[in-house]
């Protein structure tokens, strides 16, 4: 036993007890004739005393060689404190230390190890573990493994089995890009790693498991933008007989138990928006509606006069920003430059401002008077002192633009609040989406959707306008989970892949499997996937994923602690049959 | 709501409400004038009737289309079954259908969906999906899960952190062969599964983790031997400030946790045996010790006759077979056949049958007298009406040879009981293994396991009989968990690898990061890694692991349900700057 206590147990009530304990020196302060030390563990910080008075003179000596991060092994008595430290939860006590072990040196971190720390990202990055260390990352960590044990013990006692797919799994074409795995002795051959276990899961289905779930990794090959991994974790879930409704309220339970029981929120009922009236309000499939905002269509009202940019415009639309009427000339000038930057892409942006008396300023009085103005207030739902900010073109590219401005406007009004949680069932998404450059439909979700069943006569003559049995949750802004109700049905299966594109040779090679499955007595069955990266960092108040994740890898893939990936021997390569093509 | 009750669900207090189920069609009787139909769900069995005389034509009509593994949906009402079945849990009542929904067809399945199939294993695993239809696997994931969920909670509350490591890592030489994923981003450079999440849980402990556990998939490229898989799954365990009887006791703690609440089995204290101990007295390492047979040593009470086989040998060894002295000739000529089958491959064996008159009948009568063959009867513990079996030769190969025999013995004597529990403690193994082929010294355990302090002083000197603080968990003759504890100092690290024949540049390529780590503070530590599929199976009372795998992969490591490995595009190849090469 390394330790009778940890560095974050003790209190008063211990006061004369012997204790032993181990941990890293977070601070050393040396006054001469007695040394303070702060150890500190998973735990917590206890302070030690080394009294040149009390402490037997080699303790004493020992304790002068002590630097930050040393790890050391400490018995001593708990005294109290004089100064008491309201700060700490041991701040009322400190050890007064008879005996100094010095468990393993420490060369001087990189970077402080401290909440605040002066560490940059990469270097931060490539020692991890002593990132780790520090109470941010500690408890985002922590935090994290909280929230996976109430989801599952929550999905346990709902009826839900944890089942295991596999790792080693098949390449398909659609979707994302395989990581994939050479096979040594099926020469020739690749595993690939599983972009999420839907078929395996859709398969427990058929094999009449009733209600999985799996926290489990999943691979995609893709250029990575920042916030995105290689790998991440997938809360997966699958249910058969049930419908979508069904499926919503299970769910529903799942994240307003977390929200209850991880951050004490509680929340009634979760709104439900179909995709178009997202898309119409908020301009965006994942509508962050803690705040308001929403978007006010204006051709009616802004198409009559001879301003030829709207009526040139496929949608004018327009958002009241609240209080920003009195944006200075320059700081709107400002604004209009972030609209048009290359990321949002707007041409332009026309305002008005919502005078506190009632008038109007716009940038566009010469074609507009206060009448219509009064119009377009009334349409954005714009108060006194606010300012209206317009945008048109292109519906699906300006619904964008505003959207990013609408969620940058409200960053800058302090609107997104961490510690406030808004979610929101998207349902009724598209089945299909267009793709220009493959001049193909794309599945919007995967191919194994079902579509409504009301739309299936459309399948095959209005494609685009097939209403899919899809759904997204929606949490603060984010796509924190998705999923569908299944196909279930070997020809409805065959009929989809055809309008992907898949020739049924194709499709037979890639998906037999599941179609033949699908004439065994497959039960109607749908699920949902959360994404655990995200929903832990949104449960957490953060924006970020990344330290929630105990090894992150950059924006090339590349994990910098371990220097990894690498090359490999050639050896290697000829067992796995494969050659470098470089 | 496809259903308000499931299929095991229903018993007399339910009748006269009226309820819909869904599920297969496990059986039909058709006596023409009423059907009888066995609904069948994860949850259990519910028998409907369909009377002609009571139930709508066109319902009874469809009923009479129903086959085996349907799916369907039924309403009806609960009725008191006249004659009653005690064999399922829903036996008092039955179902008289109202209405009728077939949800799905099923062609006639390829073997029976029965607890005793007449499907091959070949079938069984192209169609895994039915084959989790059947109580045997379909109990062996629900089983599988319970045991995991009692881990997790278990160690959760024991103050264990799961933490997530990552699965693209790096590829090192040490140890089983790597599966590798060759990256698109960074040319020419692979990644490397996990055969353990053995340095990134150091990490986490240099990083002050201080208890982590996880549940977690792992990767190993060998040939695969019956009931061996690509991918298995462990629990893999680490602590900081511990010694290795912290750790001895606290999995301790959670292995007689598990036999209490998986199968109510109360195990006091486990036993320890060193290395030695175990080869000796069982010649193995991981000795089933259910039943006795221990080995008894003859060297000394038979190498003084003119019998040379017994002389020429290192070692001359014998177990005593409880009550096989009644063996025929021809029993025992097949036993003999049987250690000479070159899986077991002695060169022959010397029996002594111990006589319920206290006298001796041996193989070797020329040779020794009664005296002898009492004192050879001593020394292996025989008792009247035990056969004593002898095998001599090289100390290590005849060790393995009685170990099979001993083990064969037992089954055949039925001492091997699956529903007894023996767990032991091996401790005291070797550091290295010589290794004849590379004429080097290979990590008995890993490159990162401790010597024991006692023994530092003969790392250079006597590299061979350095022991290890390493340690294994036995159950029933299985190894079921393995660990050590851990260097923690880069000298001592360096030092190792060097006996392993790495040159310092190798090291530092291969493990620069973990021994970099080690100079920032690293914490004692040390852990213990269960192998999940075989501690799931063995609680389960089974020999194979492969029930309790959702979806196992055949002996050539191949996916034989969805047929993985398989060809990629050229296209991808190209992608990863790899080609073929076959």
């Amino acid at each position: 036993m390394y330790r009778s206590h940890t560095c974050g147990e003790l209190r008063s009530s211990h006061i004369n007890q012997e204790v032993t304990l181990a941990g890293w020196v977070q601070k050393v302060r040396d006054k001469g004739f007695m040394i303070w030390v702060d150890v500190r563990d998973r735990y917590g910080i206890t302070q030690l005393i080394f009294d040149e008075e009390r402490t037997p003179a080699d303790v004493f000596e020992k304790a002068k060689s002590l630097g930050r991060e040393f790890v050391i092994q400490v018995k001593g008595d708990v005294i109290e404190r004089e100064s008491k430290n309201a700060n700490i939860a041991t701040g009322d006590i400190e050890i007064l230390v008879k005996d100094l072990t010095i468990l393993n040196g420490a060369k001087l971190p990189p970077f402080t190890i401290e909440d605040e720390t002066d560490g940059g990202e990469d270097l931060r990055m490539k020692y991890r573990y002593l990132d780790i260390r520090r109470n941010p990352v500690k408890n985002s960590l922590l935090f994290r493994h909280s929230v996976a044990m109430q989801v599952r013990n929550y999905l346990s006692q709902e009826g839900f089995i944890e089942v295991e797919t596999p790792y080693l799994i098949k390449s398909t074409p659609e979707g994302a890009r395989d990581f994939v795995v050479p096979s040594r002795m099926n020469e020739g051959q690749f595993y690939a790693l599983p972009q999420s276990p839907q078929t395996f899961k859709q398969l427990l289905m058929v094999g009449g498991m009733d209600k999985y779930f799996q926290i489990v990794k999943c691979f995609r090959d893709e250029d990575l933008r920042a916030d995105r991994q290689p790998e991440f974790t997938q809360i997966d879930c699958e249910l058969a007989f049930v419908e979508q409704e069904d499926i919503l309220n299970i769910f529903e339970g799942l994240t307003r138990n977390l929200l209850k029981e991880i951050r004490g929120v509680e929340i009634e009922k979760f709104p439900r928006m179909t995709f178009a009236d997202a898309m119409r309000k908020y301009g965006n499939d994942k509508p962050d509606i803690r705040f308001g905002m929403e978007f006010g269509e204006l051709n009616e009202v802004a198409q009559h006069k001879d301003f030829k940019v709207f009526n040139d415009a496929e949608l004018v639309v327009g958002i009241a920003v609240p209080g920003a009427a009195s944006y200075t000339r320059k700081e709107i000038d400002k604004l209009i430059d972030w609209v048009k930057r290359p990321q949002v892409g707007a041409l332009g942006m026309v305002y008005v401002k919502c005078n506190e008396d009632g008038s109007f300023k716009s940038s566009v009085d010469k074609f507009y008077d206060e009448a219509d103005l009064a119009k377009w207030a009334e349409a954005t739902g714009a108060k006194a002192g606010d300012l209206i900010c317009i945008l048109s073109g292109n519906t699906n590219k300006v619904r964008a633009q505003l959207s990013a401005l609408r969620m940058e406007m409200a960053t800058r009004l302090g609107l997104r609040k961490s510690d406030e949680f808004a979610p929101l069932w998207v349902v009724d998404f598209p089945l299909l989406e267009w793709d220009e450059e493959t001049e193909r439909y794309h599945a919007m979700h995967h191919p194994f959707t079902s579509p409504k069943p009301e739309d299936f006569d459309k399948l095959e003559t209005a494609p685009g306008e097939v209403r899919a049995n899809a759904y997204d949750l929606v949490l603060n802004g984010n796509e924190i989970g998705g999923g569908s109700i299944r196909i279930h049905d070997k020809e409805l299966q065959s009929r989809m892949f055809s309008l992907l594109g898949f020739t049924p040779e194709e499709a037979e090679a890639q998906f037999g499997f599941l179609m033949n499955a699908f004439q065994y007595g497959a039960p109607p069955h749908g699920g949902l996937a959360f994404g655990f990266d995200r929903l832990v960092a949104i449960l957490g108040g953060q924006e970020t994923i990344r330290d929630f994740i105990a090894f992150p890898k950059n924006n090339s893939g590349r994990d910098v602690m371990i220097d990894a990936p690498a090359n490999i021997d050639d050896e290697q390569l000829k067992e796995l049959h494969i050659k470098l093509n470089l």
